[in-house]
């Protein structure tokens, strides 16, 4: 994988990660606990005489993320891997950094949808319905614009302008996991054989390799 | 109810509104039809062949709400009842402007938790746990700071600085619903009794009757 | 908070608690295991070989709570922290008696709808809606009657005659939590600053500051 | 079916009836309403701005049920086929009378979890798990106790005493459902053959006969 | 319980099993660590850095159980049970053989609804609606027919031809349990009362007597 | 669309469509009535009494689709559009046929996790975990072998061989949707710009403009 995209990986936790609609809280919060070697569906919790302040704080959404990348776009997660109040409560965030001409390349979240706001410069956004329309919704969105991107549908923001941007997406679960195409289809450990790939995006497999090759 | 509160009545949907952990979605997206003359939970939805790209577009958070009332902010909603979208979708924002000193008072959202970032200024923010504790869990925040508050919890942020402060608040739920505390105590139509609200809060009738004469 | 409450202050667990829909059940049931030191969402199970029949029991709901405190009213609790067999099963009890002129304050279930039954006298009970109506929706009670309470609103029940009351209160919730309004505003842990509640109740700082010493 | 269990069919709505976890509320409330021809899961409702204070209430369960019928026992069903406020908020009630050595035979509720209370009397109540163990879990109530059969697992009460006895039933449903276990098998409409039953219940083919006839 | 009924009885996890709509995945996956102390609601899971490509395999379904019992019915299993991948995913399937005349005789999955494929033979199957109408719903299914028996319903399939019959069987939950209705009501452990069967069956105690010796 | 995938599109619903964890079903069936003009999440239902057997049922899964494409593969879905019985129930069936080296291209399920079984013939299968692994988990799968594919995640099937296979798949939800990566990416309507394409994966323009000519 391309470093740039290291910010964009903080956003889905440590091994493997994703998520939907989160169940509802049991009770007034379960603070993931860090330290527990005990695995279940979400996070195991900390004995919540024990939770503080700090656990439902983060700082630092004012600063840039790193734009030089191939992509020319950073991802500054703030999900329960940064937040560990987050545990159980269905919401996250994530600061989106753009160079001009940068993008945030087709991708999905498979657990949650996205409402993101333009705080600074334009993007050209837009998602993609599933079969068999595959129909594009797209819009320019300018600050102080807002725009929504259901659970699940492949979506992108692209900055078509010579100045940066900036923009603040909420997202409807605590690990909205990301799976960005073009590197889990052609940069997935291991690979995917070229002959899939050559057939399912009808070309040749020199050219399967050579996409391969970049990440 | 005050008229400083219009603002952050929007919050709420006409009629009556408030809401929890959303289901799932079951089709890619179920844009809520604002001419149906039928009533489910949620919404009832426009024919998904008619939906446009406008329905998730909402336009104009950089703009400051009018925060010329007694408690000195303003709540500028952006849920479902202003971009259709975002019905099923399970999430939502508002922009909340604080003059100097000014406050989001008390309040409850009974269907979502909050996650609340700092744009511009400080705030003195906290939430409250449920019976029997009641622990308090405050915070000074400042610029590019995040805090969360979950759901069903009591809550506030406070402006103690000279200057203005700017937060963006994304919610779990396409219709988060707000209970402001004293408004819904003391400012319901009709009034609670003032002998139950004497007795609940251990202060004889007339200050009962002082109270519901500010809401 | 008052020593009246300590019935009531039992409906929520121990450490922190509240809640609202409840997931469905994955097996049979699944007993929370009150010595685990492994803290989930809900609570973890005992080896379900090893459930007994007590788990799924409890006794004593038709004895009187002591009515002998500020508010004239006691909370017997019937959820999990009593019941453990209850863990992932959405529903929890509740008896209430009231003194003559007792009431159950206003007080909000963050985690589950109520259904109240009076088995004995007469209740004056009311429900609020959410801003921006907040409508009161109030009702004269007597013995049969039964009564919701919609998740998540602010409710009270009053008996406003001379003789006790006795209601049964089921609660969509194994672990519903409660919020008193007056205790958890006015008397949390660490108090809240008395400028916010001055500006919030519209009265100022020294009457905050006489309420404040109530609970 | 018997017409001893005219009541207790009164449990299920009209048509067809039966239900399990209720997704969450998406506003205060969603008051089904009785005249729409629209079908939805669950059900659609009145404009909010109509609803009234008596959609949340029902009045007589201090009323016994006639327990004069083949079982010696009465359901009286508070669901949401008689509270209309009770859409959208997973839960309902239901008295149960019993006659000396009447019995509410085994049956399912497929949507819900039920807690009882005895309020007057003695039974003899029990449940049984799932296969391979099927493990009858049994026990004697007296009054004010209170016990607990899970979502989807056969139970029964049974008052083996020479007095009448009264529970109050709460279930995690507004619809819960009830499937009477020999009604449903042996007098379902038109009849399963008995070549089938025969077999599952390992009888002849006579005896089948015999019981179909009782239903 | 009959030994014709070992294989039906794997469908059901070891001690105490059975389920309904599963909530949603937290992560990509959550594989159940079979060696785990922790009991949750489902399972807990396997660091998921050890997750391995056989925790999401199952090998021989094409291979025939063996109907040699009193049912004339066989089912293979697989559920959380056999592929520890599935914990989290709501979904597991089974595969049914039936001896000429065999039969699945009347049974409930209390967490989850079926699809049902014929792959070879020709089945009668139906299902019955809850209390008030017990309405059956059934129909004779040939190769290549799919039938739906919704959750919670009992429901059967028998074999009325002179060839053996095979299905496969999709349910919508990792662990769907499985109560037999003869077997639960007449073989429980420890057996239910003879007294509360014959009134439930209308037969005499001699009857009921009989047919639990069956089980 | 290339052609060879009508029947694969046939799996998403008319317009637009795809799904997750479906809600709990709030009555024994909501057989969805496709002459209704009221769009819900999901699909407005029938009236209860009008359901006939023929709602729960389908014909025809035992006849082979027409590989005669480009991918050499064929879906025929088994979805609530073709069994109006399965809306609300959570679950949905797709047989695919491959012709020799054909392959069900890299694809996501928005809304469902899928278990694969072989009825006939060899496969190579695998999955693709979320950002930052994008690990691969591929296995060879013969006759009688089932595999999972967890929900959201991006996977596929090939037959390598010389014969043709045969497969069944369950999936979590009576509409799944679907989303074939290189048709969405490369074919949607209107086309996303090539300089995105271009940039995402990291090739020239023309070759960008050659593979969208193939959709």
């Amino acid at each position: 994988m391309a470093s740039g995209f290291i910010l964009l990986a903080l956003l889905a936790l440590s091994a493997s990660s994703a998520l939907a609609s989160d169940p509802g809280q049991l009770q007034d919060f379960c603070v993931a606990d860090r330290t527990s070697q005990v695995f279940v569906n979400g996070f195991a919790c900390k004995d919540p005489k024990t939770a503080l302040v700090e656990d439902f704080f983060f700082s630092g959404l004012h600063m840039a993320g790193n734009t030089s990348n191939k992509q020319g776009s950073a991802v500054t997660a703030v999900n329960v891997a940064q937040i560990a109040g987050l545990n159980t409560l269905g919401i996250s965030l994530a600061r989106v950094d753009y160079a001009p001409y940068g993008q945030n390349p087709p991708h999905i979240h498979p657990r949650a949808t996205e409402i993101l706001t333009v705080l600074e410069g334009s993007l050209y956004v837009g998602f993609i319905t599933s079969n068999p329309e595959n129909k594009l919704f797209s819009k320019v969105l300018n600050k102080g614009d807002v725009f929504v991107f259901p659970q699940g549908m492949i979506h992108f923001q692209f900055n078509y302008g010579t100045n940066k941007a900036i923009a603040i997406a909420a997202l409807s679960s605590k690990n909205p996991g990301v799976i960005t195409i073009a590197n889990t289809v052609f940069g997935s450990n291991p690979s995917i054989s070229g002959d899939i790939l050559a057939k399912a995006f009808q070309v040749d497999k020199k050219m399967v390799d050579h996409i391969q090759a970049q990440f």
